[in-house]
C-alpha cells in the first residue's frame, strides 16, 4: 500500500513513523515548507518527499494533516484529482466546515473525515514521535457519506497505529471539542499572557511557579498558527464555550470580591466533580 | 527535639512523615477533626495525637498547618502561651495578613512565617506523602522580625526535609502567589465548572477529553475549604490578577469573534514565551 502524507508536522510525522514500520506499506511525504521536507528525510519519517501531483498519481491512500484553515481549499482540489480507488483521509481538529466543503463533491465517498485525539504542545517534523496514537481515541465524522471500502481502509490504518475509532456527527464533534480542547487552550494561553505581563514589573515572579502552575499553563506553549486556524474554524462553538466560561468566572470573581466563602466553596465543590472524570 | 504539628493534613502530615524519621526528633499531632486524628495514628504519621495545651507545654517547635482563615485567630493565642524558647512556624499559603496579625505581639520574635511551595490536589492525612518537599522552594517572610535562633531552627527543619529557603516581604509573596498559584486554581476550577455545566446536555462530552484538558483542569480537584480560605485572605492581590486575566481573555475573545487571525497569533506568540520559564 502506498500512503502519502500531506503535511509532515507533529501529527503527520508521527503517523509517518508508525505507518513506515509496517510491512507492505510505503510512506511518501508532501510539504510546502522546505525545512520540513529536509527534516522529514533526515529524521527518516518518510521514504521520500514528493510533489502533490505525484502523490495524487501514485497513492492508494492520502492522509491530509495540515492546518484546518488550508483544508477547506485544498481538500476539494485533491478530491478532483484522485484515482478511482484512492482513499483521502483528513486528520484536522475541526470537522464541520471541512465536511460541508466537500459534502456535494462527486468523490465525497472516497473521503474520510477523522480526528485522532492525540498530540503534544510541540510542532513540526522534529516533534513527531513513535506510538503517539497508541491507546488514544479517534473520531470519524459523517461516516454515512463515505464509501464502505474507503471507511474499512481508514479504520484498518487507524487500528494499526493503536487508535480506537468512534463515529460522530461533525457538528457534535466541533461543539464537544470547543469545550474539552479548544477552551482549555484559550485559558492556558491567557494564563501565560497574564503572568508574563505582570513579570515586566516583578522580575522574580517565576521563581515561585509551582508544578500546579506548570500543569495549568502547559498548553500555552502550543503552536500559534495551528491554533489560530482551529479557533477560527470553530469560532461559533468556541465563543459559546468561552461565554459560558466567562459567566462562571464572573460568579467566582464576585464571590471573592464580596468575601462570600459559602458561594466560593459551593462553586469549588461543584468543580470537584471533575474527579469523576479524571482518574489521576 | 519535640515538634508538634497543628493540623495533620496534606502539608502537616507530609512534614510529620519526614520529621518523624529523623534521629532525636519526636513528632506529636494536634487536630480538631477526630477522623484526621484516627487516620494520623493509623498511618503512623505522628507518635501521638495530643491536645493543643499539651503541645504548647512540651514542644520545642510548633508547626502550624491549618487553613489560613483560622491562622489569624489562633496564631496570637499560641504566641500568648508558648514557653520562652519555643519556635512557632506557620506554613500557610498567604502571608501578609498573618504577619500583620502578630506584628506587634511581644512574642513576635519566636514566630517564623513560612510557605513551602509544595502540594498536590489531594487533602487530609491520607494525602500525606514522604519527600513531598524534597527539592522544592520555601519562602520565609519578614524574617527581620524573627529572633536569630528561631530563624536558625526553622531553617534547619526546612533543610532537613529538602526545602531550600529564600526570604521575601509578605506583601510581595502574596502578590506573586496570586499570579503563579491562586489565579491558576481559579481558572482551573472555572474550566471544570464550565465543562461540567455543558455535560448536563451533552452526556458524551468527557469521552473526548484529552491529556491537554486533564492537565489544565487538574487543580479543579483541590480542596474547597483550603482554597476559599486562601482566595479570601489574598483577595486584593487575587482580584488584581483576575482582572488582568479577564482583560487578556477579552482581547482573545474579541480576536476570535472578529476572525482576526493576526491578533490571535500575536497573542499566542507572546504567550509562547512561557517556554522560557517551563523547561518541559
Amino acid at each position: 500500500m502506498i500512503i502519502s502524507i500531506i503535511g509532515i508536522g507533529l501529527i503527520g510525522g508521527s503517523m509517518a513513523l508508525d505507518l513506515s514500520s509496517q510491512i507492505n506499506v510505503t510512506v511518501y511525504g508532501v510539504d510546502t515548507n522546505p525545512d520540513h521536507c529536509n527534516d522529514a528525510i533526515k529524521l527518516g519519517l518518510v521514504k521520500e518527499m514528493i510533489s502533490l501531483s505525484k502523490a495524487l498519481a501514485i497513492s492508494d491512500v492520502i492522509l491530509v494533516s495540515i492546518p484546518v484553515s488550508s483544508l477547506e481549499q485544498i481538500l476539494p482540489a485533491i478530491l478532483d484529482q484522485i484515482k478511482e480507488h484512492t482513499v483521502v483521509i483528513d486528520l484536522g481538529s475541526t470537522k464541520e466546515r471541512i465536511c460541508n466543503a466537500v459534502s456535494t463533491h462527486y468523490n465525497r465517498g472516497r473521503f474520510v473525515a477523522a480526528h485522532p485525539l492525540a498530540g503534544t504542545e510541540f510542532s513540526g517534523p522534529s516533534a513527531a514521535i513513535e506510538s503517539l496514537f497508541r491507546g488514544k481515541k479517534n473520531i470519524i465524522c459523517n461516516q454515512e457519506q463515505t464509501d464502505e471500502d474507503a471507511l474499512s481502509t481508514a479504520m484498518a490504518i487507524f487500528k494499526s497505529v493503536g487508535l480506537s475509532s468512534q463515529f460522530m456527527k461533525a457538528a457534535e464533534h466541533d461543539k464537544h471539542m470547543a469545550y474539552v480542547s479548544h477552551l482549555s487552550h484559550v485559558t492556558s494561553f491567557t494564563l501565560g499572557l497574564t503572568v508574563l505581563d505582570i513579570e515586566k514589573d516583578e522580575k522574580q515572579i517565576f521563581n515561585l511557579a509551582s508544578t500546579g502552575f506548570a500543569s495549568t499553563v502547559r498548553l500555552a506553549k502550543s503552536n500559534p498558527q495551528t491554533w489560530s486556524s482551529i479557533f477560527d474554524k470553530n469560532s461559533p462553538h468556541l465563543l459559546q464555550a468561552l461565554d459560558s466560561y466567562i459567566k462562571q468566572l464572573s460568579l467566582f470573581r464576585s464571590a471573592i470580591a464580596t468575601h462570600n466563602i459559602e458561594e466560593m466553596e459551593s462553586l469549588m465543590t461543584k468543580a470537584n466533580e471533575i474527579k469523576r472524570i479524571l482518574q489521576n
